[in-house]
This record gives structure tokens, sequence and C-alpha cells, in this order.
């Protein structure tokens, strides 16, 4: 049995990790920490685990974790750098869901997320966590740094194209379209539902975090820097990400996209490419059937399409 | 031209009395104020008020606000008794969207409200600010405490049944729906659209603010003390309330329920009793076709309806 | 391993049940069946089953149908009543999750369905499905009608009531606002999101077709004929059943409503009591973190909830 | 005083027409048209026209229709090619803002709309109505063929950049996002709330019918055919459009695209360029506060917006 601490319990990166853990027959979730929640049960605050988990939150405490084979970070950028050097340390595996150990360029980093990083030894260490570029690095890693949404998206969807040189990588578009829980369960006036509901618009446009991290994937991915338009959009709904991309093919693809992507994807378990013709809707991926307890590093689900 | 002032012109309340203040042809918005927002020009808040209004918001200062004919406080309780004595004083009319003046029973007020009253005389003088039961002396007002948007639902639903004794008054029932504007523009967890969006509860249930205000005014109509269970609750949209109301019919009414409220609210203009049999659906209000400029008190339209 | 069939899997409870079902450990569904998308797999109508379930519609056929070992019928009211005769007498067990073994009344139910009833011999047979009221005749019944949306939510949050004759049982009060699932998967305007998003109304408020069967389990319970208003409501949310139930209690309960319903369902796996003081939301019953697997009679998991 | 005849009075065009004519202070609405409403009054239809307009559906009849002087068809396509020979002949001004006489290419159109057209002379006399390219035409013209929602906002956008040779005509690309609305109040599975609420998806990617629409446009603009990729996608909203315009510069375009775009479109009433670095929503033009009254050609207002 596998014991798993997460610090952040109570946004919504915490709490869908702790429904996919509390579900795994493997792993049992030993600690979860808040501040400000210290002493509550998890199921007083999320009803949908009474009777499902006997937990309750504490505040993060390295000595604690440290007992964990496994720490998950479900925090805002600038937390999981404090804590997991300790941890690291101490033998403990860590996952970050959050933006601490995912961009390699430390410097570049620091200018996107105006924080001076804490251990930038540990981001050389660190391995990015999107199993379908790193599965084995991932099977291996103490530290892992996982992708973001919008990343995650972007860059699956590029990727079968990349790889094998297909299209100008000077011109990649990204249009993301994203629900509003990627902005978190903070207070804010902008993610009312009032604000958001009922409306459509792009936001971040000057430049949103994840766009060094999406152009970093995919400069490796083309074997040199691409250039990369990404336009996030703000979606009147709670949950998923869908993404058009847009690509110039250099010549065409033989024996055809579709083929391509089928075979690049067809041992990816949370990779679905869909049928010729057709156009997934972002809610075929929102409750998904089986638990998805093997790989816990990722928080979405996609479905990649295209078109001629 | 009536010079008007608007004190907390950043939430709904305000930002619509300023959508329909400023369609009408009898009056000019002098001044509309706001702490956090000084200097900003309305219209870059709210982009559909682009080339229709050319003002900024200004900090509130009562010596501005006295040049004003009438100010409207749009704001939470706590402030408008705090500015309206010198208004008064020097003349200005005083109409508050908020719940400060709503309630005779100033202790009653304070123990539900958590706030000292300063200024326990005017509430005496206040007019409340529900035509339908007070059209005459809001006329003549100078300081007027519109109705909370439930109280407003429940008495005019109850008004024709309790003013002639056709109900049982001990035994109503009001079971609200609301959207979630009535929550405010304010940053907080529980509006989020992820905490609100495809969920509906009932909130406010040992007691909600608008339970006293709800039975001061059924009390008058029924001229005695009524039994009231007040539930609120919480729909998954932005804006909006439907109030199904449940009573005891004493006996038979002659010549019939519909032809009670189509006379009683045969001149109202915000009020439209709608045919036997139909069930009136929320959005029916919500883009009103006229600008409601005559009465500017009102912060909704009300449809009534009753079956047997 | 059961073998199971379904009977219109096309519809929202035919796929959710559909959902449970595939993921069971135990059950293997061996024929779902669809007029009008005969040939299609299952997965290319729903692609969230894709990679789980491999089935294709097939036209509805007894003989097929007899082979397996339970048949459920996830379609309109007069589609049950007509296979079901045929399916008994080869031994199958029939589970109707519509409406033509519901009321056993069956001059009653014809009139409110507005449909001639073929074979009220099995309607006398039928158990209702509502295991907190009839678990142990659930276990050996070979016909099932099972409770409908609205009736699950009012009969379990009355029963504990009415089992020990608490309240005025001439004096039931159920508001209830549903989501627009239950409206079915039909094409309609009425359930269009363009008529039915930000908005709220009531419908069906001269009588809708749940009203008989409430009146029946209740009745049922109190061991008397009950007086009962029962007001649906439409909600701006795909799924989900909330319903706030008013009644008059006789005595004060000793020791308390809480414990009541604590007691009564303490062993009853689909109906969660939430601490006194708090108020569910639908949206914690919306995902289930363990697939029902047991139970595959009910369609929802209620939470009830009560206040002084 | 305009006479003003609908036909079609009973989808979310027709209606709005509506809503926008009988606030008008110089026309009268005389005739509304419905096959299947005949002789219900328009505001039992839609009861926000309560008290508003005392009209109700006709069946279409060309004898009353020709005593209009403007008559609007919110048809799909088909029904005002039918309609409009003999009410022009009759010296009536048609305003089609369905799709009949919006392409000049009649067998470009007949291919896409899988249609014959029944009269190809009118289509080439016909005026493409959208106001920013052809006020004048507009302005004397006694045919016009609105432009369509997708259309509006895609030439719109390209508009300045077209007309002056900024871009690369040949690499156009418009990733656009539209409430359920533009779909048409149908009875239809796909537009069902339970279908398209809480979820995004991509349609039509093959080939939408607005494509050769945008295509025709542009062309008009660049003065040579360009390389357009048109995306629709289906938001969980009701009503608006947000259009995501990408192409190439040519050249640094001096001095600057924020004053390029707000010099074009300084007279328009219905375009309004955003500041440089602001996102529109599209709530912000749901709810226009002054009526569109001059216009009625126009479906939409529409905000541009662009990034460097």
């Amino acid at each position: 049995m596998i014991k798993a601490g997460i610090v952040g319990g109570t946004g919504y990166t915490g709490v869908e990790l702790l429904r996919i853990l509390s579900a795994h027959p493997g792993v049992s979730v030993d600690v979860i920490t808040s501040r400000s929640e210290e002493g509550i049960p998890v199921a007083d605050m999320f009803p949908s685990l009474r009777g499902h988990l006997d937990l309750a939150y504490t505040v993060p405490d390295v000595e604690k974790l440290a007992q964990c084979d496994v720490v998950f970070f479900a925090t805002p950028h600038g937390v999981a750098m404090n804590m997991s050097p300790e941890l690291i340390e101490r033998g403990v595996k860590v996952i970050d869901l959050g933006a601490d150990f995912r961009i390699k360029d430390v410097a570049l980093w620091e200018s996107w997320y105006n924080h001076e990083h804490t251990c930038p030894d540990l981001v050389a260490k660190a391995v990015y966590g999107l199993p379908e570029m790193n599965r084995e690095a991932i099977r291996g890693a103490q530290l892992i740094g996982c992708a973001g949404c919008y990343p995650t998206a972007a860059q699956l969807g590029y990727l079968p194209l990349l790889e094998k040189q297909l299209v100008d990588h000077r011109r990649l578009i990204a249009d993301c379209k994203s629900g509003v829980s990627g902005a978190g369960r903070g207070a804010s006036i902008g993610t009312l539902l009032c604000e958001t509901s009922e409306s459509v618009k792009a936001y971040g446009v000057p430049g949103h975090r994840h766009l060094p991290e999406i152009r970093q994937g995919l400069t490796q991915l083309a074997g040199r820097p691409v250039g990369l338009t990404f336009v996030p959009h703000l979606m009147p709904m709670i949950r998923g990400i869908h993404t058009t991309l847009y690509s110039v093919l250099r010549d065409p693809v033989d024996p055809g996209l579709q083929q391509l992507f089928e075979e690049r994807y067809a041992n990816e378990p949370f990779v679905d490419v869909m049928p010729a013709g057709s156009c997934p809707e972002t809610r075929s991926v929102k409750g998904p059937i089986s638990a998805v307890s093997a790989y816990i590093v990722h928080r979405m689900m996609i479905r990649l399409w295209y078109w001629r």
C-alpha cells in the first residue's frame, strides 16, 4: 500500500486527486493539509466524499509528510519549491501538480511567475510529467513537475506532427477554450458565476504563464525553436479544455493524419484518437467510467482531433 | 432634469440602476461613487455602457452628493445610514436600495444585521419602497428604504390574499428560488461559477435576513402577526427570482383567485398577472422591452401566479 | 456473471444504466436495443464509453432478450408492458425504469397516462422498486417497477415522519426542483438550452404524472390517504433533484428529527442523512465516487435534510 | 410610420426583430406570420411582450404582406425566395434575415444549401446586408440579403486589414465560438440543454454553410481569392459570438493596428473598437442599452479586438 500525502487539499486539483486516490486500491491517503481548514474533516467540505474518506485537514508539516511514500502538491506556485528539498532529501517521491518544476530555464520561470526560485538545482533534476513524452523517466523519477492544463492539450495535439517534422514549426496556433475551474478555487470577482456564465472571452492574450511551458515542450519535440501563438479563452462551464490547433502541413502525409495519430497513441491510455470525421465534446471526458488509477500525474484526459 | 447620484456604483444593483437611469430622458447621473475605483470611467468597468455614459467613479463625498436632487444607495447595509442624515438635512431625496431603512423595529434590525443603527429616527420617517403597498407615501417621501428582492416577491404574491383575509395567516410558506446575482458582486468562494453552476441548494434555512422584512410586510397586510416559513434556494443562473407561495384558503374565493389578482394589479405597471393556467418563467422579465423609467425604486419586475 | 439486456439504450436513463453496468464486475451487458440506431456501436453515440464497451444497438427482439437473466426497460411508458409478459413467462427478471408498473390502481394509471394497460395482472405482481420501502420484496421479485424520480425524493423524505405518524398527513407539500434531464433525450423545443438555461419555472402544476405515484407511496406509509400538494420546477441545469418538503409536526419529536432520520437510514447505502444544520447541494451526488453497483434499480442517490 | 411585416415570427431571429421593432417609434408591425401558430397572440408565446404588442400570428399571405412597406423574412433558407418575387414586383422592400440572397454565385449557393434557387435574377439584384461594407447600397435597395452571424463577425474583423492589403490573404483563420441560439428554435436533440450545457465542441469542420459566404466577402475586400480556414465551435450559452481571427501581417502597420481599427470604425454605430489591451466579453453586447432602431438589418453588435 502506497502512503500518500496531499499538500493543498481544498482546491479543485487537490480534491480531484483525492477523489481518484481514495478509490485507488493500492493507495492510502494518510495526510492532507490545509492551513485554513485545520481540523476540519475533508468530507465536511466535500460531502461527496462522506463515507469514503475518514481524514481531516492538518497544517502542512514536513515531519508528517516525510512519512509518506509520495507527496503531491496541489498548490499555487511557490509552495512546492519550499517544502520539496527536505522531502526529496528524505527519500519521498514528490509530484507537483503546480508550476514550480515545469520550466527548465529558471530565469524564464522567474520572469513569468514573478518569483525567485529557491531550488534551481531541483528544477534540473525534475522530470516533466507528461507520460506520452516522458513515460520511462517518470517511472523512475523522484521529483515530477506535472504538465499544466493548456500545455497538456497543446503538446499532445502537436506531438505526432512535430516529432516527424510534418508541419511548419514556425507557424503554430493554439486556440484554447477552458472551463472556469482552471482559475482555481479562490475568492475572486472574475470567476463568479455572474461574471462568467453566459459569456465567452479571451484572456491573457499578451502573455499567459502557460506560453513558455508549451513553447518549451514543442521546441523539444520539434528539435528547434517554434513560433507559437497561444490564445486562451474562458468558457461558461465548470470543467474541460478544448484546444483547436492550427498548423501548415509541409507535404501530404502518407498514409494520412488519422493513421499517424492512431498509431502514435495506440498504447496511450489517456489519449483517445477519435474516428475520422468526428468532433470531440469536452463532456465525453468529464466523468470517466473507470477511475484513472494508474496514472495520477495527469489531471485530465485528452482527446485529439484534426481535419483536412 | 433630475440630478441623480449613486453611491456604490460597482455592484450589480448599482450598475443596473445606472443602466436604467442613463437611458432615462428626465434624469442625468452626475455622481457615481466607488472608493476602490476612483478615477476609473464607469464604461471601462462595464463596457456595455461605452458611448452611453461619460462618467467616472469618485470617492463618496457628501458635499458633492448634496448637489444632487436624489441620491441612491446601492451599498451593503451600514453605508446609507451613515451618509443619509446629512443629505436629508440638506434637502436631498434619498433612496436606499440596501437594507438600512427597511425594518421599522430598530432592535430587530440590529439583531439580524448584527450592527448598531446610527439613525433610528430616520428609520421612523422612511417609507418602505414597495409601490404596490405604498405608492402615495413614496411619492412624497424624502427617504425611501426599497424592498429587498425576496420580500418583493413574497409580499406581492400574498398581498391580495392577506388584504382580504382569504388565507390562514398562520400557515404561510414561501419557497423562493434566486439567481446568484442576489449575493452581490463580491469576491467569494460560495458564488464562484464552479461552486454554483449545475447545482441547487437551500441556504439560510435557520434564518435569512429577509425573513423579518417579509414578516413585517405580511403582518401589516394581514393586520395581525403571521406565521411564515421562508426557505431561500440558490439557482444555477445569474438573475431572477421565482417564488412559489403556499397557503390555505379559508373559504372558496368568489369570483375566483384569478380575478382577485387581476383586479388588484390591474393598474400596477410592475406586476403582470399571467393568464390562468400559465406558469411564468423568470427569463420573461429579464430583459424588459421598455426601460422601466418611471419607477426606479423597484429592482425587478414580478409576475404572479397561483393554482388551485 | 449475470447476463443483462437493456431495452431503450439511447436515452439518459439507459445510458446511465449502461455506465453503471459496464463497470460492474458481476454483470455482462449482452443486448442493448434501439430501433432507430440499429447496428450503431453504443460507443459511437456515447464516446465516453469508447474502450469500455464493445456492443452495438439491435432492434428489440424478445427471443434474444429472453436469453438474458435480467432485462431492463429504460423506455417511455407503454413499451415495457408490451414485452414483459413473454419475458416473465420465460423466467427472465424484468426491471422497468419506466412508469408501466409503478401504480397499483390500473384505472388510475390509465387516466394519468392516457393509455390502456395491456397486462393489469402483472401490475398486481410487480414490486415497487424503492429499496428503502421494499428491500426484501425486491430481492425475490421477478418484476420490478422502479420508482420515478420525483417520487423517490418525496417518499424518502417523508418516510421516517409518516411511518411514525409524526406529521399531519393531510397537509403535505413537496416543492421539487429538477434538472432538465428528467424530461428525457427527445427532440423538443421546451428542453432546448435556449429555452431552459438562465430561467426557472414551475410546470405541470395542475397535475403531474408523478402525483398519483407519490400519493400511493405516502398513503401506504401513513396508513391512510394523504393530502399532498406537489409542485415540480424546472432548473437550469442538466441533472439532479432537490426537494423541499413541508409538513406540520403533530408533537415535539423525541429525541429529535435529526436522530430520527439518522436511525431510519443508518443502513441505507443510497441515503445519506447530512449533519444537522447543513444544506445539501445536488452536485454532491452527481458523480458518485464508487460505482453504485449493487443496486441498479435506483436512478439517483438522495440526500435528505430538514430544519426546525 | 413604416408598416412592417415579419414572415417567420416564432424563431429566435423573428422574435428579436419583433422586440426591436415593437419599441421603434417609426415602425408599426402589422403582420406577423407563422403557419403553426395561426391565431395565437404573439404575447402568449413570448410573455415578455405582454402589454407591448397586440398582434396575433397569421398564415403567410402575400396579399396581406404586400400591404406592408417592408417585409422581413426570419425563415430557414428556401422560404424567402418563394415569396419575394411577388412582393418585390409590388414595390415592397424585402429584408431577408435568412440565407437566400447572401451568395451571389447561385450554383455555389445551390451546392451548399442543397436546394434549387427559384429566383436567381433577384440574387443578382440583392444587396448584401452588412452596412459597414454596403451602407449606401443598402439605403436604396429593394432587396437585402442580410449577412449571416459568423460572416458578420469574420468580415468585420478582417475588413480594415484586407481593405488595405495588410495581411497575407492566403492564410486567414477564423476560430469562431457561438452560443446555441444560432442553431435556431427547432426541436432537435443536438441543442437540448442536456446535450450542450457544460461542454464545448467544434462542429461543421469539413464545411459549414457560412464558409462560402465569408469567403465571398473577404475575397471582395481583398480584391482576390482568399485562403480561409473557418472552424465554428458551440459554446454552452444561449447567445453571442466570439471570433478569434488569425492572420500574418505583411509589414509593420503604421501607425498601428489599434488606430487602423479605430479610424475605420469611427462612425460605425454597430462596431465598438475596444481600447488596446482589453479583451471583449460577449455578454457586453447582449442587452444593448439603447434599442438598435436605425439598423434593423443587423442581427448582432460586434466588438472587435486584436493583439500584437
